[in-house]
């Protein structure tokens, strides 16, 4: 006979949500304690939204968006308000939304009055004959779709002005024009995204991405987090991931949905898979950054390479786990 | 002993290159003899465009883009001049690259003045730290480089204009304003692309893709051609990929990754897992249209599941083949 527990946990309905607020050099030497509350008290928000979502038998797609949205709308991370600053001193903001029943996707690019890109997206999937849009056109089409919009200064900060302002000073002093600094060089979460990935009460998965890229970005410089396959992928026959890190590798690695194929074709499981991306070929790659990624048991996996990723993750029963450093 | 042809085909040095020109509703109905004869003829110079560079020892990477702005200075391929107009009767073109043997890669999306795209995506790939670009930023980067820029309307032809009027009259009939039609209603093939892969005598391969996308695309639509994964991918461990077709599609499937992805983690060979991802899991989808790839041994597959996808393929000795129609 099973003991009371096992059988409550085989009856009770499986679903949880994972989400994370960017990888990076974080360590407890750069962020202080105040810091560090503020962002669990975010991570832990944005969990419960989704998690709301998902009790009352909502799907995965709107229990990640509703997690995102906590964070596009949080200063904290590098996603709608409080998004890292173009070289112009502008914000354009990307985002990308899979699901894993349909293998339906929607994405956009260079955004920069649509108050929530991860619900552009979502509108980008279920109501245009496109995945991807980007720019100007992206924007005619939110409006067309009523989707709220705001002025650009409504996503802009003090702390990332003095980011962009930091970097533009140490690019000219390296004499290193028309080259963006490494990421080692950075003082600051460069490479933030927010991403989260769930699976439903119904059985199934999804996956999302938002972010404002990489501050002094210019040229329409376009990371993964808007490419399907790159930082976002969805598929119920494996899982569904989102990626965070220095974008350029995800894209040339194909990180997200490398993750998804390693299992269908090899037969691995989730956390063997997922470690093997980003701890072998992005590693190899010199790719830096993290996913977070759900199969259809509700398994969770979040490897990272770097010394940091603000990430959480809550069950069916509403119990929440949130890390910011290795632990 | 081996018979003189076997031991002169291992002596010689081992390269080649295959293209394609987009897939479609192709068939003899459709297309007339002076028609057929003009495509062969621009495939099968590109083709020699393509090989003159391999058999001077040059990259798979220079041939590729060789063989791909013969088809974007020719009117006939939707892609550099002759490519489709957007719903705003201007053209903007995507293209993308990838290096077999670095993994690295350059896109651009939704430009408009520079005279060949493939060219842009390997200048974004060199010498920016950035994989993809789009729109004006793009455009800024290219002047920046030197790139040849021209007015919008070089790209401008009449067959396309005509195109472009007759989906938009259909459009206006089916009253199905805000939704681009189907591909089984296009008249005119609307998902044409130019792609190319190649082998170089270093062992080297290399894949690139270069379009207009759909006739009538609005909102900034971006396709799979600047997309690393879907439309274009390249390993030297596995293979190289140009795609062409409905490129929603490509994009949801990671259609070129996956072929790429089979090969490494079932070992199976190059024609077995572009035959399964193109008339297996992209034909599931509902999604038409087809891909050229290359292995490091030189081998070539170009599965497509539409009636038609003007291709050819050339190798070492010179030896040409070009096809339209299904044989």
């Amino acid at each position: 006979m099973l003991p009371m527990s096992s059988v409550m946990a085989q009856d009770a309905p499986r679903f949880g949500l994972a989400i994370h607020g960017g990888a990076g050099t974080l360590s407890p030497d750069n962020i202080s304690e105040e810091q560090e509350t503020a962002y669990r008290a975010a991570l832990e928000e944005a969990l419960r939204a989704g998690h709301a979502v998902l009790a009352d038998e909502g799907t995965s797609r709107a229990a990640i968006i509703a997690a995102i949205q906590v964070m596009e709308a949080s200063e904290l991370f590098n996603a709608g308000k409080g998004a890292v600053f173009t070289s112009e001193a502008t914000v354009e903001l990307d985002a990308s939304i899979m699901d894993g029943a349909t293998r339906q996707a929607g994405a956009v690019g260079g955004v920069k009055t649509v108050k929530s890109p991860i619900q552009l997206a979502e509108a980008v999937m279920l109501h245009s004959p496109h995945v991807m849009m980007v720019g100007a056109g992206a924007e005619a089409f939110a409006q067309e779709q009523g989707l709220e919009q705001v002025p650009n200064d409504y996503f802009h900060t003090e702390r990332r002005r003095r980011a962009l302002e930091r970097v533009q000073q140490r690019e000219r002093e390296q004499q290193t024009q028309g080259h963006l600094l490494e990421l080692s060089e950075a003082d600051d979460h460069k490479f933030g995204t927010v991403g989260a990935v769930a699976l439903d009460q119904q059985g199934n998965l999804a996956a999302g991405t938002s972010t404002g890229g990489m501050t002094n970005k210019r040229w329409g410089r376009i990371g993964d987090s808007p490419i399907i396959g790159a930082g976002t992928y969805a598929d119920n026959e494996t899982c569904a991931v989102s990626a965070t890190g220095h974008g350029e590798y995800f894209i040339r690695g194909v990180v997200a949905y490398d993750i998804a194929a390693m299992m269908r074709y090899t037969g691995l499981g989730l956390t063997e898979s997922a470690n093997a991306v980003i701890h072998g070929r992005l590693t190899e790659m010199g790719g830096t950054g993290g996913v977070i990624a759900m199969d259809r048991e509700g398994n969770v996996a979040m490897p990272f390479n770097t010394t940091g990723m603000y990430r959480g993750q809550i069950d069916a029963e509403g119990n929440v786990e949130v890390h910011i450093f290795r632990d």
